[in-house]
Order: C-alpha cells, then sequence, then structure tokens
C-alpha cells in the first residue's frame, strides 16, 4: 500500500519490487539482484532461545534464500546492527562468529554495514546482493496452468521446531526434537539445489521461497502469474 | 573491530566497506556504489520534534548524502521499517510522502524493502545504491600533502539547529532560528555540487560526506589517506 505512490522505474530495472528480491542489469550479461530483512528481539527471536551464533547464521541464511529463490548466487551483504544497552561485546563476537562462517560457507563478502543503538530491543538488518546471468531469473510471475510443482527439503519442520522451542506439547523422541530445533534456528538456504536448477535442461517457470508454509506461497505464485 | 576477520574479497571489487559507500564493477564503464544507513527514535529523532514527513525525507538525504561523498549518482533504495505500536498509519502515509518527494526529486526508484514489528521503538534503516564512471570514484583515500580543502554549505548550521532543538540557549533571531532547525531537520545531499565536480577539469584526489564535524571527517580524509 505504502509503495503505491512509487512509479519511477530505470529502464534497466528487470523485476521492481514485489518478488523475493528485485533485478536490474548492469551489465549486458549479468543481472544485480537485491533483497533486504530484518530480525527484530522479540518479534523474530527470543535470546534465550537461539545463540548469538545461530541468529548470526540465520540473519544471513533468510536473505540468502531470497537470492536463491530466484535462481540467483549471493555476491555481497551489508549489515545493519541496533545494539541495546544487554548486548556484550562477547554476544557481538559470538553473533560476527555465525556471520562469518555462513559468508565464508557461501562465498560472500561483508560490504558494509551500520551499528547503532537501540534503546530497548536489539534488531539486525541485512541487505544482500547477488547475481545471475541474464535470462536465468526465475520469478513468481512465470507460472502456467499444468505446471508441475517440487519442494526441496522436509516442508514443516521448522515450524515444528518453533512449536517445541514454545514449549508446546509434541510427541517425539529427544533426537527428533534437537533434529526439528535445529532446522528451525539455523535453516539451510538452497543454494545447490537452485544452481543446479540453473544449469539443468528443465523448463522452469516458477519459483519461490516457502516462508509461509507451501499453501500460502503457492497461493503468491498462483496471484502473480495468474493461474 | 567485529569486521576484521571477514577478508574475502571479490575480484570485481572496487573498494571494500571502510568508506562513506563500498563499490564494485558490475561491467566495464560502470562501478556500482552500495551503503545503509540507520535511524532510530530516542536516539537519532525525537518523535516529538521531527515530523513524518521530514523523518522520511531524512532517512533518504542522510544515504543519498553517502553516494554522492563518492561522486556518485543514487539509483535505487531498499527501506526496512520497524513499526512499533504507537506508529499510526496516518504517520506511515506522512513518512512515505516524505520519502515518496526525495525520491522523485533525485530521480531515485523504490527497490524493495521489509516492514516489521518493533516491539518500543520506531526504527527505519535504508539502503542505498547509486553508480559511478569507472575511473570516477573519489574516496577518503587519495588525499595528498599540500591539497586544498574545499567544502560546500556553511558549516555547524545543522549542529546549532540541533542545540536549538534542545532547549539549549542561542542568541538569535526567531528567523534564524527557523533557519537552523531547517538545516537540521531536512538536510540537502550535495548532488549537484558532487556532479559538477566529476564533470570538471579539477583534480579531485579526495572527498568525504561530513557528518561528525570538519576537523574529525578531515581527520578520517588525512588517515586514511596517510597524510
Amino acid at each position: 500500500r505504502l509503495s503505491k505512490n512509487f512509479k519511477h522505474h530505470y529502464s534497466n530495472t528487470i523485476l521492481p519490487l514485489g518478488d523475493d528480491c528485485a533485478s536490474y542489469s548492469a551489465s549486458s550479461s549479468k543481472n544485480q539482484l537485491v533483497s533486504t530483512d530484518a530480525l527484530v528481539e522479540n518479534i523474530h527471536f527470543k535470546l534465550s532461545t537461539i545463540s548469538a551464533e545461530q541468529l548470526g547464521k540465520k540473519s544471513i541464511a533468510v536473505n540468502i534464500s531470497d537470492i536463491v529463490a530466484m535462481g540467483g548466487t549471493p555476491t555481497r551483504i551489508l549489515i545493519t546492527l541496533g545494539i541495546s544497552k544487554k548486548i556484550s561485546s562477547s554476544f557481538l563476537d559470538q553473533l560476527y562468529k555465525g556471520i562469518h562462517k555462513t559468508c565464508e560457507l557461501y562465498d560472500i563478502e561483508l560490504f558494509g554495514g551500520d551499528t547503532v543503538s537501540s534503546p530497548n530491543c536489539f534488531f539486525i538488518n541485512v541487505t544482500i546482493i547477488g547475481e545471475t546471468k541474464s535470462g536465468k531469473l526465475f520469478t513468481r510471475k512465470g507460472a502456467k496452468k499444468g505446471d508441475l510443482i517440487f519442494t526441496t527439503g522436509t516442508l514443516g519442520d521448522s515450524s515444528l521446531g518453533l512449536n517445541i522451542q514454545s514449549g508446546k506439547k509434541w510427541k517425539c523422541s529427544a533426537k527428533s526434537k534437537k533434529y526439528l530445533l535445529k532446522k528451525h534456528l539455523t535453516p539451510i538456504p538452497r543454494l545447490k539445489e537452485s544452481q543446479l536448477l540453473v544449469r539443468s535442461t528443465c523448463k522452469i517457470n516458477s519459483m519461490i521461497d516457502i516462508s509461509d508454509g507451501l499453501v500460502q506461497d503457492l497461493h503468491h505464485i498462483c496471484k502473480q502469474s495468474g493461474t
């Protein structure tokens, strides 16, 4: 609603805001992708249930997911930290340890940021930049009637992990609980799978990062594709 | 300190983090610039002393300043809003009115964002993207002994405006007070001046966005230039 008055688009804009990322062409062979996501204490996480290192990893992973959901490769990140009084320097060291590990794993360059005070709650905002080859951008728009639907991973794990973390009763072994919690706390972006699809001869019409759940996110694809 | 372990740089990185912006080359003729800045309620502004529209304008203006400080032209922004309970929808409308006006004035495309809840304080994080022609990037590094120093605008106005806003006594006319307050609340990024310098035949070695004050920011140039 708030963005409805913004009608200015550059001629090299490939995809305006409204998908997992927006994209523009900076050369004839490559598209640039950008996306931004914030995690706020007591809204998206509680410091009592996630470690600083896990939070660092997760904050980058959810942003990587937005890039790979469009067939892109993540390249650079900018990090804003809103630091409240109770945050210790060892917490920040551990947070950056997690960020660093994830960046190393996915070949991402730390490219900027801002560190500010925040009166009450800690927050972290990550802007991620990535790229795709021209013509290899998979959006929410392209789906056609009759398309087959594929998913990666085992859907629902993270949601169950959240339930377990919130103390909701769920009958399963301690081992399963640990597994589901890990799926919630340290999600794995599907870079390998995405790059395999980009290189494959499969005719892919549309892709999306599932975060709300299969049904809701499939609805996003259907709505934006007009199917 | 926190970023010291991050040593991965892509070969097309022109300028890593540490200046007003970081920069990478996405084509042979142009460099991409990126920067991010956050404004947090009760740290950077008080809702009792700045209007929503002014805040919207200022949040974009301070980011534009980072781009033009390097000789760049701003092109796109991504906005994250952390919305606390007391923020009304009319406040958001006014905020976006200010953002929209500034974007129109400087030809900037709204290119993405995230809207999240924030338990106590409102915050706004802006990531800005811009570009320069290759070879036309002015950093904090290039200064040489004997360089002449030029500034734009009248230094100290914004600082005096902040003093007046904070209720500190300052003998001046009501008209001057209004003028100084405006300089503090709605800063003007120096796009025209920057583009004039880029196109000129002046030999420019270094540029910086003054925010801490002339002496402190000149110190940044000296330190990074080794002069």
